[in-house]
């Protein structure tokens, strides 16, 4: 700290950043041009100082608060989950740059001025939580996991020593063993962590099983050891190959085994892949199950992976970032069979379980693992003559240092609804699929990519009038085989798709797979759905794709 | 799906889950056992039912809402950081598993139970917005800060592609482009990504440095290329090393480069490493300087070391995770001086800057290989057949898929406050910081660990009368070499811990550096606090410590 340093606040107006780097006066001019074009400033030099600092006072937030709340709860979780209103309200990126004030300045605004920000955050955001929002493998805002959030924020906790966070690391604990308990293993035993993502989780499973057959990679690294390789299905998660390469292990070591027609692991491919990596000297160390593919909602056979593992000393990873929910469901878990044989599993109660975002947990049946791959043991964080017993500083164990407590929020939803809740809403969820499917799967317009689907993801064509057939067979076999009329398929989906963004009534994502033209897939996890909601969607479908 | 699921919701009591997968009887008896024991059970099945689904009415949640914003607002944000009361209501571990009700079990909580957990929750969390939680390198609840989080978590969305968060992607780049300006790249030119810690951005810096010099590795991996090396310095975070393991290149890997008395790197070790990593046959590719340490809040020569890279054709990395924010203070930025010649930067807002936890960046000068050295091009996400501009979905560039919209609050807080008002706050929390420094400089019984801190980290000793010395430098003379001594002032700073934490009077973290027996370090990013403050704070430690 300069010995000049001044105790007041000053503020110098002509003074440039690039001033005191020596930058070149292009730069200078660029940044002092770089202010806000369209926020109107605050004029009252007293409002500015009560902004600029970080504590929160009653006199001076408390009122702004509780108007923010009253435009929150009316504007983005009522209004923006009313069936009566848009899913969202689409602008091409220029379009929303020329609408939305982005650019912030050197001056702060007023609170009227970002209750409009808020507003406007709100009117151009994509309502996640809005029934018809069937898009991506999440969504809804769960109310009671909203207020497990706003707690959260609240705390501002970072969850890595007792410390600091004591709650949460026992919580953690509690929900991580009930969740283990649940996933199979016995008395819950093991151990995982709350991450920051799916992604994250399978890294972390390529991590622990890598090190559980060679430590020495922790300290040596991977260059000069015999080439490891893993193996996922052709329709696992693109986050095993991104991992796998993030991890240094490159993505060709990733070896892909087919599917079957139902977008399932096939074993005996997997068997063969696995004998041939080893005549070409590869040392093969893990095969990671999905349960519940990203597209079709597919669950590999565990158990029968399970048994190649074991033939072959390899380690057992489960993907059930998405199908994971199910396994609270007494009717649905047997499609997950077999996971309690797994070594470590993805679970992502921020999908099925509708969670916010993010809540993702990494789940392993070995005890102190992620400790020993990944500890540092940073002396200026974790001390040990700490008095308070130090195992329960737990952050040495990830890979990131601070970490929000994503715990806090599924626990809140946990103890509001139980287990029964969760198995409730499971259920529903998957009752309402069937319904869609059902209601579908003879519809003049509709046909079924997969007839059978597991989870609550349904693989469909939308056809318009003039691609219509006399007969399925018909269909099936234009679809297979005559590329003009999979061309004019092809180009459906997107077509009605962008009809839907721009009215805004729903979303429905759309993606080819294998070589099959692009086709939709619309997933369910909002329980709040029901029958007359699952007709609302296939008419929508007609009414926005009939005449193309 | 099976084809006898039912449509509604059935409850099979009496079923366990294991049943279906055949695990033995002490599972089954385990997993049945597992009821919350303190949890009072919600009688009315109505209850149940209008809680378990996933979407919020105006009908059963809006004044449960508004409740639990009454409680957070009155308990955690203004009570929890007032100075009339705790920082913390410590418990025990053991302790706190009998008085906080953990456990989750089958049946959901009632309202009127779950405000009192909300009660529980806020009560036994350490406040880390409280201006006496001065024990990390993040602290303060700040209140636009919070405002913006409470508007992510109503509107959930997911940070990947322009279709599902186009705001949040427009936002991003504005935002980080003038983070980049900051920095002093040429009009912010470059790319950047919200990531979920600065551990994890110290990790993209690693992923990116190697794959600009050996694009390969994406593919191939590690194993049969010549040993890569890259140097930080003894007193970097330890992010670095578990990184660097993390990406498979092994802690032996980073070479440790001196730091001086102040604990800065040391550039002709540096240069004398590098030279003997070549010597040895290794692959020298990058360094990654600290713009503040996280104990000492040192800050590299950026300058020197940007010259060493130039040299030796090596990646720069900054870690300015907690010094960045000085960036915004005309007076204070000088500390980063060279910074503009780093290739790449990590700068975490949710330090110096004080927004809520997560807010990590990683910002780098070379366009395109983020998404270069990430990118899967997932087909069921990244589809190249959208009607908009498909550059706007940069969700592929990071290791990610799904990933929390932390930029909301940041530029909330920025549209607030305005860089004025981020330079006021770091000018005043450096103003602050430095009056506890001179306030302590020749005050009996405390000692400077560093005499000229940088940043706003103070490291002493505080001595109780015991071990007071006749003069200054009889003491240093003892702090070095009298072993006795050197012991008992090392149990000090642990015992003034527990008192601290006990009486829940204040948080200030300890540790050990190099060879110096124990220390305190306060650190200050609150500009909430004033000068009274400071002195407070210094009377604590003569209160809790001067008769030990």
């Amino acid at each position: 700290m300069p010995a000049n340093a001044q105790e007041d606040v000053t503020v110098e107006e002509t003074e440039v950043y690039s001033d005191t780097l020596g930058s070149s006066e292009d730069e200078e001019t660029a940044f002092l041009c770089r202010k806000a074009s369209r926020t109107p400033v605050a004029s009252n030099p007293a409002d500015k100082l009560a902004t600029f600092e970080s504590l929160a006072s009653k006199r001076d937030h408390e009122a702004f608060f509780r108007q923010c709340v009253d435009v929150l709860l009316k504007e983005a979780v009522f209004d923006g989950t009313s069936r009566k209103n848009k899913v969202l309200e689409f602008r091409q990126p220029e379009q929303l740059m020329r609408e939305f004030d982005f650019e912030v300045g050197r001056e702060g605004a007023s609170h009227g001025e970002l209750l409009n920000h808020l507003r406007d955050v709100i009117k151009f955001s994509v309502k996640t939580g809005h029934p018809y929002f069937v898009n991506q493998l999440f969504s809804s805002v769960d109310p009671y996991g909203l207020i497990g959030q706003l707690l959260t924020d609240c705390l501002n906790p970072s969850a890595y020593t007792y410390e600091v966070a004591p709650l949460i690391i026992l919580m953690e604990e509690t929900v991580l063993r009930e969740m283990r308990q649940i996933v199979g293993w016995k008395n819950g035993d093991g151990d995982g962590i709350f991450c920051p993502g799916g992604s994250i989780a399978n890294g972390y499973a390529i991590s622990c099983a890598r090190h559980y057959f060679n430590p020495d990679i922790k300290t040596k690294g991977l260059h000069g050891i015999k080439r490891p390789v893993l193996f996922t299905s052709e329709d696992a998660h693109y986050s095993i190959k991104k991992l796998a390469s993030f991890l240094g292990l490159g993505t060709d070591n990733v070896h892909l085994v087919n599917t079957d027609s139902r977008g399932k692991m096939d074993p005996e491919h997997l068997e063969t892949l696995v004998k041939k990596s080893i005549d070409d000297g590869c040392s093969p160390f893990m095969v990671s199950a999905t349960a519940g593919t990203t597209v079709i909602g597919a669950f590999d056979p565990i158990d029968k992976l399970a048994d190649i593992c074991q033939k072959y000393n390899m380690w057992l990873h489960v993907d059930a970032a998405w199908g994971g929910g199910a396994l609270v469901s007494h009717k649905h878990r047997q499609l997950l069979r077999g996971i309690e044989r797994a070594d470590s599993v993805t679970w992502n109660p921020h999908k099925l379980l509708t969670a916010p975002q993010q809540c993702s947990t990494f789940l392993l049946r070995h005890e102190n693992l992620l400790s020993e791959a990944h500890s540092a043991n940073a002396a200026y964080l974790f001390q040990k003559d700490k008095f308070y017993d130090t195992k329960f500083d737990t952050g040495d164990k990830h890979i990131q240092c601070g970490r929000r407590a994503d715990v806090l929020k599924f626990w809140f939803m946990w103890k509001a609804k139980g287990t029964d809740g969760f198995e409730n809403h499971i259920d529903k969820t998957f009752s309402n699929a069937e319904f869609f499917l059902n209601t579908i799967r003879n519809r003049p317009g509709f046909e079924l990519v997969i007839p059978e689907p597991e989870c609550t993801n349904i693989c469909f064509w939308y056809l318009p009038e003039s691609l219509r057939t006399d007969s399925q067979e018909e269909l099936r076999r234009k679809i297979r085989d005559d590329e003009e009329f999979r061309l004019k398929l092809h180009a459906v989906a997107p077509k009605i798709k962008e009809r839907m963004m721009k009215e805004g009534t729903m979303m429905v994502t759309y993606q080819t797979h294998k070589s099959k033209p692009n086709f939709f897939r619309i997933v369910f996890q909002n329980s709040g759905l029901d029958k007359n909601d699952m007709l609302h969607l296939v008419q929508e479908f007609e009414r926005l794709g009939h005449d193309l």
